[in-house]
């Protein structure tokens, strides 16, 4: 097995392929992959069979089995991204705030690629594919490093991803696959300043903590969302039920789904029982406030911790409010900085929530949902990034690159 | 003596309130604070002169010391600085990449504040001016922690600031300077996740890559530069003379300066006399390899060390190479990553010394030495960035800053 430095030697050679690749080249590979994955369908199958027996075994949660499982439908959507991938501009090459200074120097800032991309994540076999397709348009090398549990699936991906390559006279090393799933593998990744310009962690909050707590290399943390929607008093009843029905319950296990509603307490009695049945016929629990409960028959007691969960499940804790500055310290305390919505028809107050709500997606009267790539028009994301550094909020391929100055001169020295 | 974490916790009071500021009050508090340095002159230069006495009895290096010493001349330059930044315009609060969207959400970026800005940095009392002027401009709170050597010097400067705060009712906390000069409160400070946003460390490598390689909360590195200067065979020869005189001995403490010049063999023989007999004019010492042994007289061997060496002194590695291939190999190998020069008359050289130099700055026929906020045209730099994620080259305000997506809707739901 190829240890980890090997793997960023190879990387470092590949890197300076990966960033001369035209535009052309790239979406040519990327096409071609998606071929091959459609092509290979049955043999990615069989791999992903070996990972689902061994999930069996270890008697694996149904909903990380779930998340492991490939079908003939999963892999040819794998096939479509990185086509869609193809279709996206090419940030490559494009030059930003070019200007001549008053001693003739032209000064400008040129879109180049990060170098090498380290992905660290979890049982999901689609990340390999969408990982890799991000990466290469971004004109990196890629190193995976995927959950021990998917391991058989990884590697049948990367193979065909790899003989493309190959085919192409394109460096294999531009894709690397971590064979060693264990944790000291990732550890080590953490560390390798010098070969990983940047590590991105994939999953669940552990895995993310992990990373941030750990690495060395740069790190671009991804998101875990702990949201809120707020109904403001002149909130209009039926938007506002509309919004958290879809925010909680449209897709509960994702990043952008409504964890806490907060309701306004001269709304409160008319909009609670309507949102209350409304989200129970979804199937959502409520835990409310000692104020809710006595609105909603049945309420569980809402505990500290609930305020704090991102549950990523049918279950919504609910807080009646007594304006709108207990509204934005509640959050301000326990929100992880994702999104957060207000709803609301009182101008003053929307603007002071979008002004003082310190997250990376800030919404009046739209459900917290929409933050995702596709949505917002990027075509394609590698998360939701829910620091301040580089990038916040839904990352796309132009996050994936970095800038470097380029001067042209004519014998200009500094006096 | 206040507590890290109190600071932390006043820090977070302090950043609502400077994230509110407008411009007119931002600029309003730098000119006055510009005043008041100007006023409380006398004071500063007291307490400066209790850190020298102190330097003295340390023994102190003279380079240290010197940079330790304020004058008149010095607090008014750090005062001018601040009226620099006070002109600046203000990136907060600007809209980036508005737009409609299908369903009708109106989607942009905002620039608003990071928060927390922390700041570690050595021995240079104006730092503690330059860094507060900048934060303050950005809209955030910033924590201050300079070396023991300068610890009444910077008491002084930043009381100054209080004060002046403290009339204009703005509080206080928005600057805070951290007493505990010990290697524990910079320890501490790398930890405090949820408190300091990002943390920039200014000063010698030592300090940078302690900073890099210990903190957890997100940092911005600042420029180690081993910088090459390469002449090429086509190179105009009076030119490559004026660069590399200016690159390396206009100022050598500075990282920018060239640390490395290295000369295509087929332009040694008339390039190396003559800039050999420029650079010593100006008091540099030459360490050459063995083809620059055999051309220029009396030059001390280089060693692999050299290649490698931030010299920031009137010395210069010279090695001579067989193509640009090589040039471009060496300074992979060897360069920090902060600014590279290739001097040419070859089209086709510069474009691929452009391409494929994977540096902050990349400069065609132009001294290193440009490399800075105020060259690039910026006004003032926090410093600048070697590293690839958020930003890179010199940074200035616009760094200091992060954005937000604001979404505008009326109902949208997703689907």
């Amino acid at each position: 097995m190829k240890s980890l430095i090997e793997m960023g030697k190879d990387a470092l050679k590949a890197k300076r392929e990966a960033a001369i690749l035209t535009t052309e080249d790239k979406n040519r590979l990327l096409s071609d992959c998606a071929r091959a994955l459609r092509n290979n369908c049955e043999k990615i199958l069989s791999a992903n069979a070996v990972d689902l027996e061994n999930g069996r075994k270890a008697e694996l949660k149904p909903s990380l089995m779930d998340r492991l499982t490939l079908s003939k439908d999963r892999i040819f959507s794998m096939a479509e991204g990185l086509e869609q991938i193809a279709e996206l501009p090419d940030p490559i090459g494009q030059f930003e705030n070019m200007k001549t200074l008053p001693n003739g120097l032209i000064v400008g800032q040129k879109r180049v690629p990060m170098g090498v991309i380290g992905i660290i994540y979890e049982a999901r076999p689609n990340v390999t594919s969408d990982a890799f397709g991000l990466c290469i348009k971004a004109g990196s090398a890629v190193i995976l490093r995927g959950g021990k549990e998917a391991i058989n699936s990884n590697r049948a991906v990367v193979e065909v991803f790899k003989s493309v390559m190959s085919e192409a006279g394109i460096d294999e090393n531009t894709v690397q696959l971590v064979e060693d799933t264990s944790r000291e593998s990732a550890n080590i990744m953490m560390k390798m300043n010098g070969y990983i310009d940047v590590l991105i962690p994939r999953g669940g909050a552990g895995l993310i903590q992990s990373v941030v707590q750990n690495s060395t290399v740069p790190v671009i943390e991804t998101g875990v969302g702990n949201c809120h929607v707020f109904a403001d008093e002149s909130a209009d009843i039926d938007m506002a039920v509309n919004i958290i029905v879809n925010a909680k319950a449209q897709r509960p296990g994702v990043c952008n789904a409504a964890e806490t509603f907060l309701v306004h307490r001269n709304i409160a009695e008319k909009l609670l029982p309507v949102a209350a049945s409304a989200l129970r016929e979804k199937g959502v629990e409520i835990r409310g406030d000692e104020r809710v409960q006595k609105i909603v028959p049945d309420v569980k007691p809402a505990t500290e911790e609930d305020w704090a969960t991102e549950y990523l499940d049918y279950i919504l804790a609910v807080k009646v409010v007594d304006s709108i500055d207990e509204a934005i310290k509640h959050i301000a305390k326990y929100s992880t900085g994702h999104s957060e919505c207000i709803v609301s028809q009182n101008y003053a107050n929307t603007q002071r929530f979008l002004n003082e709500i310190d997250s990376a997606a800030v919404y009046v009267n739209a459900s917290t949902r929409f933050t995702d790539g596709n949505e917002f028009g990027f075509g394609a994301e590698i998360g939701i990034s829910t620091q301040k550094l580089h990038a916040r909020g839904p990352m796309g391929l132009k996050e994936l690159t970095t800038t470097k100055y380029v001067i042209y001169g004519n014998g200009q020295i500094r006096k």
